[in-house]
């Protein structure tokens, strides 16, 4: 157990962890979490330290939390975001990373729209590489703030119950928590449509419900994945409507949960859709609180990967 | 008076203050005009602090304004820059801010297209929200540094007559100007074409004139207010040539007005339509001399805010 | 010799510098390039400097190893992108930098689609200005880190022989280079499509071949230059195919070339089209290297200009 060791390694997905590692990440985020609490929200840690956020697809809130975990800790931190079309003027994605590094950049975090840019690089390249998601894929940053904040609020992990609601075939975020919640030994219950449901469910241990009423009743934590409206509109459901009407948690349906369910979503929410506003702004809610736990297991992972143990 | 106390305060618009508070910020300002002046313009008052610039509307200036303000007293500063079509995907204003502050922001600076969208927020977050402009509403920091500006070259604002010259209706600058000057003892007069000019002026203290030529004459103060040749064009005045005729601050105009006039544009500047390009680039004018001062302006109110009292 | 000073000075041009100047800035370099190798990549030179990367056209590469360079060097470095139409609203070049100034930034990073606008601004401003590429025109740091590049890698600069392969009539890099090479005592040889040679280059004292079997044979240095499919596709050259057998640098065509040749290329490269992806990734290969150096550069000139002597 003592011989894990982050430094100068890539962050690319839950499936490479082990559960060992997964706890050793978990446990060295709460004094990182005190450091955004203090009045003077800056330790020296990173000073020196150049991270580069490279996002090929457009993010808000990732963004910003990566870049306010560098900040804190007193990296120099340089985004570039990349439109597609500018890539197609024929810089390979590779060249563009090369040079990065050649400036002597000691991390890079990348989001890209396509499953598998990120470890294609960190093969590449000798300086660490953070998946900040990647196409359908993996956004291991997200599974680990949800398990962080889903111990805090419940104390433990082990033997909990989660269900997640919704696309579970194109969400990154369900595939890397269900990757990370079998190997810390928690439940894994899914329901969705069916064609939003990817076919070997089965394999990874997860439980498959159509009903989202009865396989709520035992959760101990709900997770509502987003609704890309855009993407499938037509074609995975007939109407958004419909689509709430099976699978939205409103308060109703949360009555039928255990008193002391906590719900979760990794935003930007669809109010109304999958959640209902009562609901995400309830007691039960605890999405606030994984963004604040977001920058706090971002910065702890900068830390491990740049400069600790 | 010296119950007035910034700390944790929002500053959404000149209609809110009173005439003490206005002179509090006013007063405020000199130290940290000075250390722009230095060799080393960086003092540590706000290091450890977050500040995110959330802009809905392009602008380079105000957010350079604000972003240089900030580094140099150390804050750390985010830029977040939102096009209103990826709001559109379903993330409200609210959530939006609600996750920034999440992270721990400590002061969000807004501009938005419509009005209120700052008041919105502020009543919304527990953490201060600095209105940057609103629709046609209030831009409060311009009317501080357009203050500042006068006082610093005339030496005191009581009495002294503003001329407010172009499209009053639709300017967010004349707003917060017209309420800051009034309740600091100024005497206000508007000029422009009626279709420019909202009703209402005179319960406000405002003189209105329809002759720049006549207006001019016993002002203190011109301020020239930037036209929107894409929004208007057409609709409000006949043509670029006609508006400039009878609204362009030209040099025999201003030979008009008192020897020791002052002239202010808030910029962007359109020059030939609004001003001359002789006139701008006087001795008269004040343009570059508010660019300096609004960065003065908003160190102090950060500081104000986040700090001190 | 001692004479030489640049603080408070631009840098527009290799066309403006003296053999003396340029020897000046190349051996002020290699501290700063040691700086980036330190595991703390941070030293408080430029601490309270402000600095602005003005970019109106997009760059990846060049901005970010300014923005490195100058964080690197505890300056504040505000990134301002400026997209054409915004600037056709009506606030003209020199009001923008007016304003910039105003704010009392130190330096202004320009780079602008036109050629001479770097020059242009620096004419009117009192702070100085870096040109970081202005249309067909000059791009001084690529120069000299193109020039420090080869001396690490050749020992020397004086009667080396460089060919210089492409677009040299609309290369920015290629003006610069052959600029500064020229006054430094090199020999520099161009080769390209007859359409894409400029005239007046024996002017210059710049020799000029067609055929790059030959003209590589005796090269100490072989800088491909980037090949702008979008800009001449029919025009300039009859198709990409055509044009890479004629004028790419593959594996056979280097070793025509000496045991020790040094291959260049600015970037962001065409693999496959002026250079081989074995020639880019090979041992002759200093193009990771000069982006290495390119930061280095950079730091040494802002420091030259905003600090020391």
């Amino acid at each position: 157990m003592t011989a894990i060791d982050f430094r100068g390694r890539d962050l690319l997905g839950m499936a490479e962890l082990s559960a060992a590692e997964i706890r050793y990440l978990l446990d060295a985020v709460p004094p990182f979490k005190e450091v955004s609490q203090r009045d003077i929200k800056k330790v020296p840690t990173l000073r020196g330290k150049t991270i580069v956020n490279l996002f090929f697809e457009p993010s808000t809130r990732t963004r910003t939390s990566f870049e306010i975990a560098g900040k804190r800790m007193s990296a120099d931190v340089i985004n570039v975001s990349v439109a597609t079309s500018s890539l197609s003027k024929g810089e390979s994605l590779r060249d563009m990373a090369d040079n990065l590094a050649a400036m002597q950049v000691d991390l890079l975090v990348v989001r890209h729209q396509v499953a598998g840019v990120p470890h294609m690089l960190a093969r590449y390249l000798s300086i660490p590489v953070i998946n900040a998601g990647d196409g359908a894929h993996e956004h291991p940053t997200q599974a680990l703030l949800d398990l962080f904040t889903i111990e805090e609020r419940l104390g433990s992990l082990r033997d909990k119950t989660v269900l997640l609601v919704g696309d579970i075939a194109n969400s990154r975020v369900a595939r890397s928590n269900i990757f990370a919640m079998r190997k810390l030994g928690m439940r894994v219950r899914v329901c969705g449509p069916r064609t939003m449901l990817p076919p070997g469910l089965e394999r990874l241990g997860v439980e498959v419900s159509s009903d989202f009423d009865e396989a709520i009743q035992d959760a101990d934590v709900v997770m509502m994945l987003r609704i890309q409206r855009e993407r499938h509109g037509e074609v995975l459901f007939p109407s958004p409507q419909e689509y709430a009407e099976r699978y939205c948690l409103t308060a109703e349906r949360l009555r039928r949960a255990k008193a002391e369910v906590l719900v979760l979503h990794p935003g930007p929410i669809n109010r109304g859709l999958e959640i209902a506003p009562e609901v995400a702004d309830g007691l039960a809610s605890a999405i606030l609180q994984q963004v604040t736990n977001g920058v706090a297991v971002r910065m702890a992972l900068l830390y491990l990967i740049l400069g600790g143990s």
